[in-house]
């Protein structure tokens, strides 16, 4: 158990694209201190990359180390720990197998993967005792999964709710701010190479959703996979939506949740959606602006925490990547190995349908009498009970305006889901209703809607 | 290494107060979900209190199992993990260094011993191969020290900036929001349970320095003990300062910090300090209120990170106890160990004399020609340079008041902390100055001042 029974930590990095390249420098850089962390050198022993031609500085300053066969540099008996930064499902998930049956541990940053196959990828490091850790998938530098894996195993977690893509945050922040539209934001996200291309992962929310079947998975003891997440993303977000969540003392954020939920008769299940809801102002992530990432964390004991930092970015994600590297080195110093797979809860995942939200719904409706009447039957039909109600404009409110239209903003308090569609639905079909202005969840987090005096 | 080589993981809890009650609770009420997550179960084989008397319930429930002998309880070949949630220096440092010594592995959430003698602790542990685990000494629930010793592990700390005490806090957060004084809002945290009979440990800052060396200790791998804290405490904080803080667009909190600090020649050193500082209204901790510890760290990779919690309280501080227990029995249980001490880079601690800081000072000055350029003077002779200056009231300025007389505000850039107070001290001295509103070191924290339109 000393030190000195293994002599040194040997790496192969698959991948060098942002990440791959900080990783090898900071590898590089630090030896000195990595060793001294570690209590042996770590060395790398070799990088698979696809076209080596573009990355003239890795080919100068490794030389030899730099291959294109990542299957056959995995397969090396000279291989300690893989370290895989390429992203991506194949041939990614083949090779990961392949290094943990051989007992070689993983670092990866691969959310899709570990969000689509997760307990195969698990189980392989089980089999053979290999470590997997995977830090740098979830909210880049944060220091997130490890707290949630090891700091709060004595605890119950209830429920996580977090902003975990940093793109549509800054979307968002910007549309919030500036009164910018969601295409000109995306536009200045692109320019300013926050988003992609193709900015669908991130605007529709599946890179948010695998990260919160990643997170649900951890928190719950429970495999959760991206197909299991509730998924709407915030391309639809309007600048109607903007303004009414303004007027509510709220902000629109793309938020992964994932929470206990508890029937009637105290059965257990999980929810895991992302969508993008409203938060009030003096919540703590409402204020989380730009490309920027936090999380929000509630168990038993220890109460509400937070987690904040930057999400994406090469250097960030290396920092997540070279923690769980030393992590994964000092358990092959010391010949141990860290905490395993947890999936002893096995709790069901609940369908959208069925999980308690609530909403906020904000409508042009006619200045009359009944009108409130009519709404209001119609979400006590549904078995929606109603939190909270303002009207403006109309002959009882603001003198700009047409005097026989008025405005009204309902919240309503926490029902199923699929009650509060089916109401709003309805709604839309009154006479008396003559537009909808907008429809959102309202994330109270537990804190008070205060324009509206509502208890969250 | 399988789960399937010890059957259980014996534990002794020594001390039963609010935490211990809480750990003895949860460590009962979760066998099931800690055996599973653990590998094994975790069974309570001894509480040791000094008053078994005092805690009718413990002995109810528990019978045999509580005893008054602690020294016997540590020394049962039985006893696997010791849990000392007592405080204080002795007995409990003879305790745990007798349980690390036999090879038993210690959890604890006893800041002031690891401030003092965190060293010696730490090499019975390396000696014996044993665990020593204090997630719970600094920031209650909030997961701060095994981020900073496992996730950041590859990256490198610069800076750590933290509320790290409740109490203090919440006296700061009354006196800005309420405009309570002192001794009120004083009074009130002890009504509510958050401050002692006896202040001191909270209000002088003696609490928040014992965690500054815990802190410092971690993040730059350098054995700090709370005698190489500079502290000063918040009791000072008039009314005067919390006006003065507001006008710059500022909040007053009491901050822990710690920083590597950088000669003109390379020379790296570690600077730990505690005192009550203005930090800009825009930056995370100043919108920490109330009894909650908030954390900011800076490193070179990973960036900007915040940790935010419940910093105190029986259930949070438990649950940081239980992780760390988990985590323990989980090494056990595969007769492996955690990370060691890491002290390798051995960076001298500056006095902080010579450590950078940045003063606001806010002064009663004669209106009259030549007064700036006295003060701007005794600065320039201390060789500290002036970054922003503001002149309200006197003949230019507002309405009401004294004609004859200005307010001068005065930021200045970073300096030796003795050349930034000596300035003050020489300027008190001068004709044209008729009184001292407020001075504080300004943390910037990287973050503009706006209000004088300083950068940070």
């Amino acid at each position: 158990m000393t030190s000195g029974e293994r002599t040194e930590v040997r790496v192969a990095v698959l991948g060098c694209g942002t990440v791959g390249t900080e990783v090898v420098r900071l590898l590089t850089e630090q030896a000195d201190e990595l060793t001294a962390r570690v209590g042996a050198p770590v060395r790398l022993v070799g990088v698979a990359v696809r076209r080596p031609h573009r990355h003239p500085w890795l080919t100068e300053t490794f030389g030899d180390l730099v291959t294109t066969d990542a299957a056959a540099l995995v397969a090396r008996d000279d291989v300690d720990v893989v370290v895989e930064v390429i992203g991506g499902i194949e041939p990614v998930r083949t090779l990961l197998l392949e290094a943990l049956k051989s007992g070689k541990s993983v670092v990866t940053a691969n959310k899709a993967l570990l969000a689509e196959d997760g307990p195969a990828l698990a189980e392989a490091a089980d089999a053979s005792g290999a470590d997997l850790y995977y830090e740098a998938s979830v909210a880049g530098a944060i220091p997130l999964l490890r707290p949630l894996r090891e700091s709060l195993a004595g605890d119950r977690i209830t429920r996580v709710a977090g902003i975990v893509n940093g793109t549509s945050n800054f979307i968002l922040s910007a549309m919030a701010s500036g009164g910018t539209s969601y295409a000109d934001a995306l536009e200045e996200a692109t320019q300013l190479g926050y988003a992609e291309a193709d900015p669908s992962a991130d605007v529709d929310g599946y890179d948010a959703a695998s990260k919160a079947a990643i997170l649900a998975t951890l928190s719950f003891h429970t495999r959760v996979t991206a197909s299991d997440v509730h998924r709407e993303g915030m391309r639809e977000v309007s600048a109607a939506d903007i303004a009414a969540a303004k007027l509510l003392g709220c902000t629109i954020k793309l938020l992964a949740i994932c929470e206990r939920v508890h029937d009637a008769d105290g059965t257990e299940s999980v929810s895991a959606r992302v969508y993008p809801a409203m938060v009030p102002s003096s919540h703590p992530l409402a204020s989380v602006d730009g490309a920027f990432n936090a999380v929000f964390v509630e168990a038993e004991a220890a109460g509400q925490l937070m987690f904040y930092g930057q999400g994406a970015g090469g250097a960030p994600t290396a920092s997540a990547v070279l923690g769980d590297l030393v992590a994964v080195a000092r358990n092959h110093v010391a010949a141990g190995r860290g905490p395993r797979e947890s999936a002893y809860a096995s709790l069901p995942v609940r369908a959208i349908g069925a999980v308690p939200t609530r909403y906020h719904v904000d409508l042009e409706v006619a200045d009359r009498e009944g009108v409130l009447a009519a709404i209001a039957g119609e979400f006590a039909r549904n078995g929606v009970s109603i939190a909270a109600v303002r009207q403006t404009g109309g002959s009882a409110g603001a003198a700009d305006g047409d005097p026989t239209q008025a405005r009204l903003t309902v919240v309503t308090h926490t029902a199923p889901d699929s009650a509060l569609a089916g109401t709003v639905a309805a709604i839309q079909e009154l006479d008396v209703v003559n537009g909808v202005n907008s429809v959102l969840r309202v994330e109270g987090l537990g804190r008070a809607v205060s324009a509206l005096g509502v208890a969250g």
